[in-house]
């Protein structure tokens, strides 16, 4: 008999601005059918939000509401996937206060991804502690809902290395099995591109189609896609690659092959770019309109509804694992 | 009209031994006087004493009660002194969190006095980032009870300042007078020195006395004493500077013109060391004997409520400003 517990699922987002397509293609869809499967916690990361974004908190203050209406508009069903705001779950700094007894400085200064994103940030020396930090306060919330798959793209993998090091230094140190190791769950799609065709699709980059995009502002942002410069007249042969409305045709459209044919339309000369953007927009309409009808739905009460319930269980979950784990380091007093 | 609120002190100790007569001089005296003028919070730092003892909790378990005892045998009275246990106000690691985005690296690794206790520990790079960050969890602990008192030793100093620089710097950022500054209480007692002359009086030097040491104990520790290794002869002139029993009858001796004639008396030379140990075996005999006693009154379960009572006290005051920050910062979403 294979008494095997069924896996859990911890994901979130820092709540730093509305999800858009590049989110949805990232994450979101994965999430609905996670969802079907496993027992799926979805952080709203607002601690972690903070640690480069303390002396603006109003942009993650502002943005809470609006990402847990987002999540609910694509489907993200409450009765399925807890989802909980990170700053309610005390139990989370607690669990991060006794990591850090299980790391030091120089692998924390080591972890590749952090180097980078420190150098992004322009931290270097001045990195403000909160920051450099993040990698532990993310193992705390990993293993305090004991998850043991973690959605993440390929950058995010030495981050999780680190956190199984923590995990299994903190297991060694105290002799017990407590806290769980995580198995990275590599996002299999690539990452949807911006507009403009330079980087990914985000918000800082101004960039991205959000899914509370009005649908004149979509078929503006389409319209503004970076095609191929050198398809001048509808005859012209034009370049596929790098060609942002065939990227999100990739990610949208649902008749591949039909895709396919268009791509060979494309790059043979014929094609206009115009007609192309309109298929487009009609594509994201279709895929837009029935998450904007839910949104329209959605009330903040329901939402507040929402995150409260779903923090109320995940602070009982969380609980349940801090007693455990001040159990295994014998400092549950009374 | 002044309106000026009444001062608040906060003190405690890292549980990793029982408390001896070196704490008695150096805090446990003026703490007796500290709660009869100021509302008065003493912590049982086990947080804390986790961070360079994670990897041995059970030297820090063990000493909960103990120092809980050692508090309530000296008079420390629970009527006028909120004694808590740090682990059990989760607030101070929710606040812990939150100002570690107040202060960078750079500034940590620059503090003197953790710079030396790094070295002194043979940490250097290999420092556990939760012992690096122990200066921001002693702010939140000072913060978290609006503490303005805090009785420290010069070499704390530095630390302190680091905790009003951290303080600033989160009332500048949200633009609200939300921590409070504290202000060094510096101790006027020197610290007293370990039987052997060496160093201070610790348990980890092997050379205290402590409070619940037995007579029979306590008169073989002021036996062993170190002397004046050239006052051979009774006769011979001795030295009073560097000499263990002296220190200790400036520090337990109630008529200090007594010492003083003692002084004149072993220079000149005419004065044993055998009868000088007789006089301060009686003279810590008189003084621990009464705390002895009371020990002996006290029953684990009162001490168990003492502890509950107190952290209950403190989880409330706690609470409190955790509101407060949460509020200045605008993350209290419901």
């Amino acid at each position: 008999m294979n008494l095997q517990k069924p896996s859990i699922v911890l994901t979130g987002d820092r709540p730093t601005g509305p999800l858009h397509l590049g989110h949805f293609v990232g994450s979101l869809r994965s999430r609905l059918d996670l969802q079907e499967k496993y027992k799926q916690y979805v952080m709203i990361a607002d601690v972690q939000a903070l640690t480069d974004n303390f002396a603006n908190p109003d942009k993650v203050i502002n943005n809470i509401y609006q990402v847990a209406t987002d999540y609910l508009s694509v489907g993200i069903d409450p009765a399925k996937t807890t989802i909980f705001v990170q700053s309610k779950i005390t139990q989370l700094a607690e669990l991060t206060v006794y990591l850090m007894n299980m790391v030091n400085l120089g692998r924390l200064e080591r972890n590749p991804t952090v180097k980078q994103e420190i150098k992004q940030r322009g931290f270097e020396k001045e990195v403000p502690v909160g920051f450099l930090c993040y990698p532990i306060s993310q193992t705390s919330d990993i293993t305090a809902f004991k998850a043991d798959i973690v959605p993440v793209g390929q950058d995010q993998i030495a981050i999780l290395e680190q956190s199984n090091e923590i995990i299994r230094r903190f297991n060694r140190t105290y002799n017990k099995e407590v806290l769980k190791e995580i198995k990275p769950f590599l996002s299999q799609v690539p990452k949807l591109v911006g507009i403009d065709g330079k980087s990914k699709a985000s918000k800082s980059e101004n960039n991205a189609i959000f899914l509370s995009d009005s649908p004149q502002l979509v078929k503006q942002k389409v319209y503004s896609m970076y095609t191929d410069p050198d398809h001048i007249k509808i005859s012209d042969p034009g370049k596929v690659e790098g060609n942002v409305v065939f990227a999100y045709l990739d990610a949208f459209y649902l008749d591949k092959e039909e895709v396919k044919s268009l791509k060979a339309h494309y790059r043979k000369g014929g094609l206009g770019d115009s007609s192309l953007k309109s298929l487009l927009t009609q594509t994201l309409e279709e895929f837009l309109e029935p998450i904007r009808q839910k949104r329209a739905e959605i009330t903040m009460n329901y939402v507040k509804d929402v995150l409260i319930q779903g923090t109320s269980r995940a602070q009982k979950v969380a609980q349940d694992t801090l007693n455990e784990v001040k159990g295994a380091m014998g400092i549950n007093y009374w």
